[in-house]
Protein backbone atom coordinates (compact mmCIF):
# COMPACT_ATOMS: atom_id res chain seq x y z
CA UNK A 1 0.00 0.00 0.00
CA UNK A 2 0.86 3.65 0.12
CA UNK A 3 0.30 6.90 1.53
CA UNK A 4 -0.89 10.12 -0.18
CA UNK A 5 -1.03 13.62 0.89
CA UNK A 6 -2.48 16.69 -0.44
CA UNK A 7 -3.33 19.93 -0.15
CA UNK A 8 -5.41 22.34 -1.51
CA UNK A 9 -4.97 26.56 -0.29
CA UNK A 10 -6.41 29.90 -1.27
CA UNK A 11 -2.82 31.34 -1.19
CA UNK A 12 -0.28 29.81 -2.32
CA UNK A 13 1.42 28.01 0.73
CA UNK A 14 4.49 26.11 0.87
CA UNK A 15 3.61 22.34 2.11
CA UNK A 16 7.48 21.76 3.51
CA UNK A 17 5.93 20.76 7.39
CA UNK A 18 3.68 18.25 5.71
CA UNK A 19 6.03 16.92 3.45
CA UNK A 20 8.34 16.35 6.20
CA UNK A 21 6.24 14.11 8.11
CA UNK A 22 5.33 12.28 5.14
CA UNK A 23 8.71 11.43 3.65
CA UNK A 24 9.38 9.87 7.10
CA UNK A 25 6.76 7.11 6.49
CA UNK A 26 8.90 6.27 2.98
CA UNK A 27 11.86 3.99 4.71
CA UNK A 28 11.87 5.75 8.04
CA UNK A 29 8.62 5.88 10.18
CA UNK A 30 6.59 3.56 7.42
CA UNK A 31 7.36 1.17 4.87
CA UNK A 32 6.48 2.98 1.90
CA UNK A 33 10.49 3.05 0.24
CA UNK A 34 9.41 2.18 -3.02
CA UNK A 35 8.99 5.71 -4.80
CA UNK A 36 7.41 9.12 -4.08
CA UNK A 37 6.27 12.29 -5.76
CA UNK A 38 4.73 15.52 -5.20
CA UNK A 39 3.21 17.76 -7.94
CA UNK A 40 2.79 21.55 -7.25
CA UNK A 41 0.41 23.54 -9.15
CA UNK A 42 1.53 27.54 -10.07
CA UNK A 43 -0.34 29.13 -12.36
CA UNK A 44 -1.99 27.12 -14.70
CA UNK A 45 1.66 25.07 -14.80
CA UNK A 46 2.53 22.30 -12.39
CA UNK A 47 6.26 20.80 -11.89
CA UNK A 48 6.64 17.10 -10.55
CA UNK A 49 9.16 16.08 -7.92
CA UNK A 50 9.95 11.93 -8.69
CA UNK A 51 12.35 9.23 -7.71
CA UNK A 52 12.33 5.85 -7.09
CA UNK A 53 14.31 5.83 -4.60
CA UNK A 54 13.15 6.01 -1.01
CA UNK A 55 12.23 9.17 -0.02
CA UNK A 56 13.42 8.77 3.08
CA UNK A 57 16.94 9.12 1.40
CA UNK A 58 16.46 10.99 -1.61
CA UNK A 59 18.30 13.91 -2.48
CA UNK A 60 15.53 15.53 -4.58
CA UNK A 61 13.26 14.96 -1.41
CA UNK A 62 15.70 16.80 0.47
CA UNK A 63 15.64 19.65 -1.86
CA UNK A 64 11.62 19.97 -1.97
CA UNK A 65 11.99 20.22 2.05
CA UNK A 66 14.49 22.80 1.82
CA UNK A 67 13.25 25.11 -0.72
CA UNK A 68 10.00 26.46 -0.17
CA UNK A 69 7.59 26.06 -3.03
CA UNK A 70 4.72 28.06 -2.81
CA UNK A 71 1.27 26.29 -4.26
CA UNK A 72 -2.27 26.57 -4.34
CA UNK A 73 -3.01 22.73 -5.01
CA UNK A 74 -0.24 19.80 -4.28
CA UNK A 75 -0.68 16.03 -5.00
CA UNK A 76 2.07 13.72 -3.03
CA UNK A 77 2.53 9.89 -3.14
CA UNK A 78 4.93 7.90 -0.86
CA UNK A 79 4.88 3.80 -2.75
CA UNK A 80 5.17 0.44 -1.39
CA UNK A 81 4.89 -0.97 -4.38
CA UNK A 82 2.69 -3.74 -5.49
CA UNK A 83 1.15 -3.49 -8.88
CA UNK A 84 4.30 -2.51 -11.58
CA UNK A 85 8.07 -2.53 -10.65
CA UNK A 86 10.29 0.09 -8.72
CA UNK A 87 10.51 2.30 -11.41
CA UNK A 88 9.96 5.90 -12.73
CA UNK A 89 7.28 4.97 -15.00
CA UNK A 90 5.57 3.87 -11.88
CA UNK A 91 5.77 6.11 -9.66
CA UNK A 92 2.78 8.19 -8.38
CA UNK A 93 1.50 11.29 -9.22
CA UNK A 94 0.65 10.38 -13.00
CA UNK A 95 -0.46 13.71 -14.84
CA UNK A 96 -2.50 14.24 -17.85
CA UNK A 97 -3.47 17.19 -19.88
CA UNK A 98 -7.59 17.88 -20.14
CA UNK A 99 -8.82 20.58 -22.10
CA UNK A 100 -5.77 23.23 -21.25
CA UNK A 101 -5.57 21.90 -17.72
CA UNK A 102 -2.94 19.94 -15.64
CA UNK A 103 -5.02 16.65 -13.89
CA UNK A 104 -2.66 14.96 -11.05
CA UNK A 105 -3.57 11.64 -9.95
CA UNK A 106 -2.19 9.79 -6.95
CA UNK A 107 -3.40 6.64 -5.87
CA UNK A 108 -3.58 4.51 -2.74
CA UNK A 109 -4.54 1.08 -2.31
CA UNK A 110 -5.27 -2.25 -5.31
CA UNK A 111 -7.57 -3.16 -7.94
CA UNK A 112 -8.45 -6.35 -10.05
CA UNK A 113 -9.91 -6.77 -13.30
CA UNK A 114 -8.97 -3.24 -13.85
CA UNK A 115 -7.93 -4.63 -17.03
CA UNK A 116 -11.38 -5.31 -18.52
CA UNK A 117 -12.39 -1.70 -18.11
CA UNK A 118 -11.78 -0.20 -21.74
CA UNK A 119 -9.72 2.65 -22.15
CA UNK A 120 -9.89 5.80 -24.19
CA UNK A 121 -7.48 7.84 -25.56
CA UNK A 122 -4.95 7.84 -22.33
CA UNK A 123 -2.84 5.58 -22.40
CA UNK A 124 -0.63 3.73 -19.74
CA UNK A 125 3.38 4.61 -19.43
CA UNK A 126 3.74 1.89 -16.88
CA UNK A 127 2.61 -1.17 -15.15
CA UNK A 128 0.45 0.01 -12.64
CA UNK A 129 -3.31 -0.39 -11.72
CA UNK A 130 -3.33 3.09 -10.40
CA UNK A 131 -1.91 4.80 -13.60
CA UNK A 132 -4.61 2.21 -15.90
CA UNK A 133 -7.49 3.62 -13.42
CA UNK A 134 -6.28 7.21 -14.19
CA UNK A 135 -5.85 6.70 -17.94
CA UNK A 136 -9.95 5.19 -17.77
CA UNK A 137 -11.10 7.98 -15.74
CA UNK A 138 -9.51 10.83 -18.22
CA UNK A 139 -10.81 8.53 -21.16
CA UNK A 140 -14.35 8.72 -19.98
CA UNK A 141 -14.19 12.35 -19.12
CA UNK A 142 -12.78 13.26 -22.17
CA UNK A 143 -16.21 11.37 -24.04
CA UNK A 144 -18.56 13.02 -21.36
CA UNK A 145 -16.85 16.05 -22.51
CA UNK A 146 -16.40 16.44 -26.27
CA UNK A 147 -16.17 19.80 -25.61
CA UNK A 148 -14.64 22.19 -23.24
CA UNK A 149 -15.90 22.43 -19.87
CA UNK A 150 -17.62 25.22 -18.25
CA UNK A 151 -18.19 23.79 -15.08
CA UNK A 152 -15.39 22.41 -13.83
CA UNK A 153 -17.39 21.44 -10.33
CA UNK A 154 -19.52 19.20 -12.38
CA UNK A 155 -16.23 17.43 -13.86
CA UNK A 156 -15.53 16.44 -10.57
CA UNK A 157 -18.52 15.25 -9.41
CA UNK A 158 -18.31 13.17 -12.37
CA UNK A 159 -14.99 12.01 -11.32
CA UNK A 160 -16.17 11.21 -7.90
CA UNK A 161 -18.52 8.67 -9.76
CA UNK A 162 -16.03 7.06 -12.15
CA UNK A 163 -13.84 6.88 -8.27
CA UNK A 164 -16.72 4.88 -6.65
CA UNK A 165 -16.97 2.52 -9.97
CA UNK A 166 -13.03 1.66 -9.70
CA UNK A 167 -13.62 1.22 -5.16
CA UNK A 168 -15.85 -1.72 -6.19
CA UNK A 169 -12.71 -3.32 -7.95
CA UNK A 170 -10.36 -3.34 -4.69
CA UNK A 171 -9.15 -0.65 -2.55
CA UNK A 172 -9.10 3.31 -4.30
CA UNK A 173 -7.93 5.76 -2.12
CA UNK A 174 -7.67 8.63 -4.47
CA UNK A 175 -6.72 12.22 -5.06
CA UNK A 176 -6.90 14.15 -8.20
CA UNK A 177 -6.48 17.61 -9.28
CA UNK A 178 -6.60 20.63 -11.83
CA UNK A 179 -4.60 22.97 -9.91
CA UNK A 180 -7.93 24.78 -8.26
CA UNK A 181 -9.62 21.33 -6.90
CA UNK A 182 -8.85 19.07 -5.25
CA UNK A 183 -10.72 15.63 -4.78
CA UNK A 184 -10.03 13.14 -2.39
CA UNK A 185 -12.03 10.00 -2.86
CA UNK A 186 -11.62 7.38 0.31
CA UNK A 187 -12.04 3.56 -0.31
CA UNK A 188 -10.93 2.76 3.69
CA UNK A 189 -8.01 5.43 4.66
CA UNK A 190 -8.25 9.10 4.03
CA UNK A 191 -7.89 12.18 6.62
CA UNK A 192 -8.64 15.78 6.09
CA UNK A 193 -8.09 19.09 8.31
CA UNK A 194 -8.68 22.92 7.34
CA UNK A 195 -6.91 25.11 9.00
CA UNK A 196 -7.87 29.03 9.42
CA UNK A 197 -7.54 31.39 12.16
CA UNK A 198 -6.77 31.20 14.65
CA UNK A 199 -4.22 29.34 13.81
CA UNK A 200 -2.27 27.54 16.73
CA UNK A 201 1.02 25.19 16.61
CA UNK A 202 1.05 21.91 15.16
CA UNK A 203 3.24 18.79 15.84
CA UNK A 204 4.46 16.06 13.10
CA UNK A 205 3.81 12.30 14.05
CA UNK A 206 6.98 10.77 12.32
CA UNK A 207 9.42 13.82 13.37
CA UNK A 208 9.89 15.82 16.24
CA UNK A 209 9.17 18.95 14.50
CA UNK A 210 6.63 21.68 15.41
CA UNK A 211 5.20 24.74 13.50
CA UNK A 212 3.56 27.51 15.16
CA UNK A 213 0.85 28.59 12.02
CA UNK A 214 0.08 31.81 13.43
CA UNK A 215 3.72 33.32 12.92
CA UNK A 216 3.63 32.04 9.17
CA UNK A 217 0.11 32.73 7.91
CA UNK A 218 -2.36 35.84 7.76
CA UNK A 219 -5.89 35.63 9.28
CA UNK A 220 -7.15 34.93 5.61
CA UNK A 221 -5.57 31.78 5.15
CA UNK A 222 -7.46 28.59 4.30
CA UNK A 223 -5.20 25.62 3.86
CA UNK A 224 -6.79 22.21 3.58
CA UNK A 225 -4.46 19.23 4.36
CA UNK A 226 -5.46 15.46 3.32
CA UNK A 227 -3.90 12.77 4.19
CA UNK A 228 -4.00 9.06 4.48
CA UNK A 229 -3.39 8.73 8.15
CA UNK A 230 -3.01 12.33 10.22
CA UNK A 231 0.80 13.72 10.65
CA UNK A 232 -0.08 15.76 13.33
CA UNK A 233 -1.18 14.49 17.10
CA UNK A 234 -2.39 17.38 18.32
CA UNK A 235 -5.69 18.27 15.87
CA UNK A 236 -8.44 16.82 15.09
CA UNK A 237 -8.31 15.31 11.30
CA UNK A 238 -11.43 14.33 10.07
CA UNK A 239 -11.79 10.59 8.66
CA UNK A 240 -13.85 10.05 5.59
CA UNK A 241 -15.96 7.41 5.91
CA UNK A 242 -15.96 4.45 2.89
CA UNK A 243 -17.20 5.76 -0.08
CA UNK A 244 -17.31 9.03 0.49
CA UNK A 245 -15.58 11.87 -1.13
CA UNK A 246 -14.91 15.34 -0.45
CA UNK A 247 -14.45 18.35 -3.24
CA UNK A 248 -12.08 21.21 -2.03
CA UNK A 249 -12.05 24.31 -4.22
CA UNK A 250 -8.71 26.92 -3.27
CA UNK A 251 -9.14 25.50 0.25
CA UNK A 252 -12.67 25.41 0.79
CA UNK A 253 -14.82 21.94 1.14
CA UNK A 254 -17.54 22.21 -1.62
CA UNK A 255 -19.66 19.28 -0.83
CA UNK B 1 15.22 33.57 -28.68
CA UNK B 2 16.32 30.68 -26.25
CA UNK B 3 18.83 27.81 -26.13
CA UNK B 4 17.80 24.02 -26.91
CA UNK B 5 20.09 20.78 -25.67
CA UNK B 6 19.64 17.54 -26.51
CA UNK B 7 21.78 14.25 -25.65
CA UNK B 8 20.95 10.38 -26.90
CA UNK B 9 23.11 7.98 -26.12
CA UNK B 10 23.20 4.22 -25.68
CA UNK B 11 24.06 3.23 -22.52
CA UNK B 12 22.68 5.24 -19.25
CA UNK B 13 24.63 8.52 -19.14
CA UNK B 14 25.06 11.72 -17.43
CA UNK B 15 24.30 15.21 -19.07
CA UNK B 16 26.12 17.01 -16.00
CA UNK B 17 29.01 18.64 -18.22
CA UNK B 18 27.11 20.29 -21.09
CA UNK B 19 24.23 21.04 -18.94
CA UNK B 20 26.48 23.24 -16.66
CA UNK B 21 27.48 24.56 -19.92
CA UNK B 22 23.95 25.40 -21.04
CA UNK B 23 23.14 27.07 -17.31
CA UNK B 24 25.69 29.24 -17.49
CA UNK B 25 23.73 31.08 -20.59
CA UNK B 26 21.06 31.76 -18.66
CA UNK B 27 21.79 34.83 -17.14
CA UNK B 28 25.48 34.55 -16.71
CA UNK B 29 27.35 34.45 -20.25
CA UNK B 30 23.60 34.62 -22.03
CA UNK B 31 20.38 36.50 -21.86
CA UNK B 32 18.40 33.19 -21.42
CA UNK B 33 17.19 33.99 -17.85
CA UNK B 34 13.36 33.59 -18.14
CA UNK B 35 13.35 30.03 -16.99
CA UNK B 36 14.92 26.27 -17.68
CA UNK B 37 13.58 23.06 -18.05
CA UNK B 38 15.19 19.45 -18.40
CA UNK B 39 13.39 16.03 -19.20
CA UNK B 40 15.53 12.92 -18.19
CA UNK B 41 14.14 9.50 -19.62
CA UNK B 42 14.97 6.57 -17.26
CA UNK B 43 13.11 3.42 -19.10
CA UNK B 44 9.25 4.31 -20.19
CA UNK B 45 9.22 7.19 -17.43
CA UNK B 46 10.89 10.20 -17.63
CA UNK B 47 11.07 13.16 -15.16
CA UNK B 48 11.11 16.80 -16.08
CA UNK B 49 12.77 19.97 -14.11
CA UNK B 50 11.71 23.17 -14.65
CA UNK B 51 11.77 26.57 -13.07
CA UNK B 52 10.89 30.33 -13.74
CA UNK B 53 13.69 31.22 -12.55
CA UNK B 54 17.10 32.26 -14.40
CA UNK B 55 19.09 29.08 -14.44
CA UNK B 56 21.92 30.37 -13.22
CA UNK B 57 20.60 31.57 -10.04
CA UNK B 58 18.46 28.08 -9.32
CA UNK B 59 17.94 26.04 -6.63
CA UNK B 60 16.82 23.62 -8.89
CA UNK B 61 19.20 23.88 -11.22
CA UNK B 62 22.07 23.29 -9.07
CA UNK B 63 20.81 20.43 -7.98
CA UNK B 64 20.19 18.69 -11.55
CA UNK B 65 24.36 19.81 -11.70
CA UNK B 66 25.31 18.02 -8.52
CA UNK B 67 23.36 14.96 -9.02
CA UNK B 68 24.26 12.85 -11.51
CA UNK B 69 20.62 11.44 -12.98
CA UNK B 70 21.79 8.81 -16.09
CA UNK B 71 19.97 8.41 -18.87
CA UNK B 72 19.91 8.09 -22.89
CA UNK B 73 17.41 10.77 -24.05
CA UNK B 74 17.54 14.09 -22.05
CA UNK B 75 15.84 17.41 -23.40
CA UNK B 76 16.54 20.74 -22.51
CA UNK B 77 15.85 24.44 -22.85
CA UNK B 78 16.62 27.88 -21.37
CA UNK B 79 14.31 30.53 -22.41
CA UNK B 80 14.26 34.18 -23.01
CA UNK B 81 10.48 35.00 -23.20
CA UNK B 82 8.77 36.53 -26.33
CA UNK B 83 5.34 34.41 -26.53
CA UNK B 84 3.84 34.22 -23.38
CA UNK B 85 4.92 35.45 -19.63
CA UNK B 86 7.82 34.51 -17.66
CA UNK B 87 5.34 31.89 -16.21
CA UNK B 88 5.81 28.01 -15.01
CA UNK B 89 3.53 26.78 -17.71
CA UNK B 90 5.02 28.80 -20.49
CA UNK B 91 8.64 26.87 -19.40
CA UNK B 92 9.56 24.23 -21.82
CA UNK B 93 9.93 21.15 -22.37
CA UNK B 94 6.40 20.38 -22.54
CA UNK B 95 5.56 16.51 -22.28
CA UNK B 96 2.29 14.69 -23.67
CA UNK B 97 1.77 11.03 -23.42
CA UNK B 98 1.55 9.62 -27.18
CA UNK B 99 0.15 5.99 -27.61
CA UNK B 100 2.01 4.77 -24.11
CA UNK B 101 4.75 7.10 -24.28
CA UNK B 102 5.74 10.07 -22.89
CA UNK B 103 7.01 12.67 -25.96
CA UNK B 104 8.95 15.46 -24.52
CA UNK B 105 9.38 19.38 -27.09
CA UNK B 106 11.88 22.32 -26.55
CA UNK B 107 11.45 25.15 -28.92
CA UNK B 108 13.49 27.48 -30.26
CA UNK B 109 12.08 30.48 -32.30
CA UNK B 110 9.50 32.32 -32.73
CA UNK B 111 5.87 31.55 -34.95
CA UNK B 112 3.62 33.88 -36.37
CA UNK B 113 -0.08 33.32 -37.84
CA UNK B 114 0.34 29.75 -36.02
CA UNK B 115 -3.25 30.20 -34.13
CA UNK B 116 -5.10 29.71 -37.34
CA UNK B 117 -3.44 25.86 -37.23
CA UNK B 118 -6.43 23.35 -36.31
CA UNK B 119 -5.69 21.80 -32.77
CA UNK B 120 -6.64 18.26 -32.23
CA UNK B 121 -6.99 16.33 -29.14
CA UNK B 122 -4.62 18.36 -27.33
CA UNK B 123 -4.93 21.55 -25.68
CA UNK B 124 -2.12 24.34 -24.98
CA UNK B 125 -2.22 24.91 -21.10
CA UNK B 126 0.35 27.91 -21.65
CA UNK B 127 0.48 31.07 -24.06
CA UNK B 128 3.65 30.28 -25.61
CA UNK B 129 3.39 29.62 -29.58
CA UNK B 130 6.15 26.36 -28.96
CA UNK B 131 3.13 24.88 -26.45
CA UNK B 132 0.51 26.16 -29.31
CA UNK B 133 2.81 24.02 -32.17
CA UNK B 134 3.67 21.15 -30.54
CA UNK B 135 0.03 20.54 -29.48
CA UNK B 136 -1.02 21.00 -33.17
CA UNK B 137 1.95 18.17 -33.90
CA UNK B 138 1.03 15.69 -31.61
CA UNK B 139 -3.12 16.08 -32.78
CA UNK B 140 -1.69 15.43 -36.17
CA UNK B 141 0.20 12.68 -35.11
CA UNK B 142 -2.94 11.31 -33.28
CA UNK B 143 -5.03 11.46 -36.85
CA UNK B 144 -1.98 9.74 -38.75
CA UNK B 145 -1.77 7.26 -36.10
CA UNK B 146 -5.76 6.34 -34.80
CA UNK B 147 -4.16 2.83 -34.00
CA UNK B 148 -0.62 2.03 -31.78
CA UNK B 149 2.43 2.96 -34.07
CA UNK B 150 4.47 -0.30 -34.87
CA UNK B 151 6.92 1.73 -36.59
CA UNK B 152 7.88 4.78 -34.81
CA UNK B 153 10.96 5.74 -36.60
CA UNK B 154 8.41 6.43 -39.77
CA UNK B 155 6.12 8.77 -36.96
CA UNK B 156 9.38 10.61 -36.18
CA UNK B 157 9.79 11.25 -39.83
CA UNK B 158 6.47 12.14 -40.41
CA UNK B 159 6.85 14.73 -37.30
CA UNK B 160 10.11 16.28 -39.19
CA UNK B 161 7.58 16.99 -42.02
CA UNK B 162 5.23 18.87 -39.70
CA UNK B 163 8.19 20.33 -38.58
CA UNK B 164 8.91 21.50 -41.64
CA UNK B 165 4.98 23.14 -42.28
CA UNK B 166 5.64 24.70 -38.78
CA UNK B 167 9.35 26.08 -40.12
CA UNK B 168 7.22 28.43 -42.48
CA UNK B 169 5.07 30.41 -39.92
CA UNK B 170 8.91 31.91 -38.53
CA UNK B 171 11.89 30.27 -36.73
CA UNK B 172 11.51 26.83 -35.83
CA UNK B 173 14.64 25.36 -34.10
CA UNK B 174 12.88 21.75 -31.96
CA UNK B 175 13.96 18.75 -30.10
CA UNK B 176 11.37 16.35 -29.82
CA UNK B 177 11.66 12.67 -27.92
CA UNK B 178 10.05 9.93 -27.16
CA UNK B 179 12.82 8.46 -24.96
CA UNK B 180 13.94 5.74 -27.16
CA UNK B 181 14.52 8.23 -30.42
CA UNK B 182 15.66 12.13 -30.43
CA UNK B 183 14.50 14.17 -33.68
CA UNK B 184 16.01 17.66 -34.44
CA UNK B 185 14.88 19.90 -36.72
CA UNK B 186 16.73 22.63 -37.38
CA UNK B 187 15.30 26.43 -38.73
CA UNK B 188 18.28 28.41 -38.57
CA UNK B 189 20.76 27.17 -35.64
CA UNK B 190 21.02 23.61 -34.28
CA UNK B 191 24.56 21.76 -34.06
CA UNK B 192 25.34 18.43 -32.89
CA UNK B 193 28.49 16.45 -32.07
CA UNK B 194 28.16 12.49 -31.53
CA UNK B 195 31.24 11.05 -29.08
CA UNK B 196 32.40 7.55 -28.97
CA UNK B 197 36.04 5.68 -28.66
CA UNK B 198 38.24 6.90 -28.68
CA UNK B 199 36.96 9.33 -26.30
CA UNK B 200 39.36 12.44 -25.72
CA UNK B 201 39.25 15.52 -23.55
CA UNK B 202 36.33 18.76 -23.76
CA UNK B 203 36.56 22.38 -22.54
CA UNK B 204 33.68 24.07 -21.79
CA UNK B 205 33.21 27.38 -23.63
CA UNK B 206 30.80 29.04 -20.78
CA UNK B 207 32.65 28.02 -17.75
CA UNK B 208 36.05 27.07 -17.15
CA UNK B 209 35.75 23.35 -17.12
CA UNK B 210 37.40 20.18 -18.73
CA UNK B 211 36.22 16.92 -18.74
CA UNK B 212 38.22 13.91 -20.25
CA UNK B 213 35.38 11.64 -21.22
CA UNK B 214 37.64 8.45 -21.99
CA UNK B 215 38.06 8.18 -18.17
CA UNK B 216 34.14 8.38 -18.08
CA UNK B 217 33.10 6.11 -20.40
CA UNK B 218 33.45 2.76 -21.79
CA UNK B 219 34.87 2.10 -25.50
CA UNK B 220 31.37 0.91 -26.18
CA UNK B 221 29.73 4.17 -25.61
CA UNK B 222 27.83 6.50 -28.30
CA UNK B 223 26.85 9.72 -27.24
CA UNK B 224 25.10 12.49 -29.33
CA UNK B 225 25.21 16.12 -28.14
CA UNK B 226 22.88 18.62 -29.53
CA UNK B 227 22.94 22.48 -28.87
CA UNK B 228 21.70 25.72 -30.65
CA UNK B 229 25.64 26.73 -30.22
CA UNK B 230 28.54 24.40 -29.39
CA UNK B 231 28.85 24.02 -26.06
CA UNK B 232 32.95 22.78 -26.70
CA UNK B 233 35.97 24.85 -28.19
CA UNK B 234 38.21 21.79 -28.73
CA UNK B 235 35.85 19.67 -30.64
CA UNK B 236 34.16 19.59 -34.13
CA UNK B 237 30.15 20.30 -33.69
CA UNK B 238 28.51 20.03 -37.18
CA UNK B 239 26.05 22.46 -38.15
CA UNK B 240 22.86 21.69 -39.40
CA UNK B 241 21.41 23.25 -42.57
CA UNK B 242 18.24 25.31 -42.78
CA UNK B 243 15.17 22.57 -43.02
CA UNK B 244 17.70 19.97 -42.14
CA UNK B 245 16.50 17.42 -39.42
CA UNK B 246 18.10 14.65 -38.22
CA UNK B 247 17.11 11.91 -36.47
CA UNK B 248 19.15 9.90 -33.84
CA UNK B 249 18.25 6.37 -32.19
CA UNK B 250 19.70 5.92 -28.82
CA UNK B 251 23.24 7.87 -29.87
CA UNK B 252 23.24 6.61 -33.23
CA UNK B 253 21.95 8.43 -36.25
CA UNK B 254 19.45 7.36 -38.33
CA UNK B 255 19.20 9.44 -41.44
Amino acid sequence: MCELLGMSANVPTDIIFSFTGLVQRGGTTGPHKDGWGITFYEGKGCRTFKDPAPSSNSKIANLVMEYPIKSCSVISHIRQANRGGIKLENTHPFVREFWGRNITFAHNGQLSGYKLLALFDFMPIGETDSEYAFCWIMGKLKQKYPTKPKNWQSVFRYTAKLCKQLDELGVFNALISDGVHVLAYCSNNLTWITRKAPFGPASLIDKDVTVNFSEETTDNDIVTVIATRPLTDNESWVKLEPKQWVLFRLGVKLN
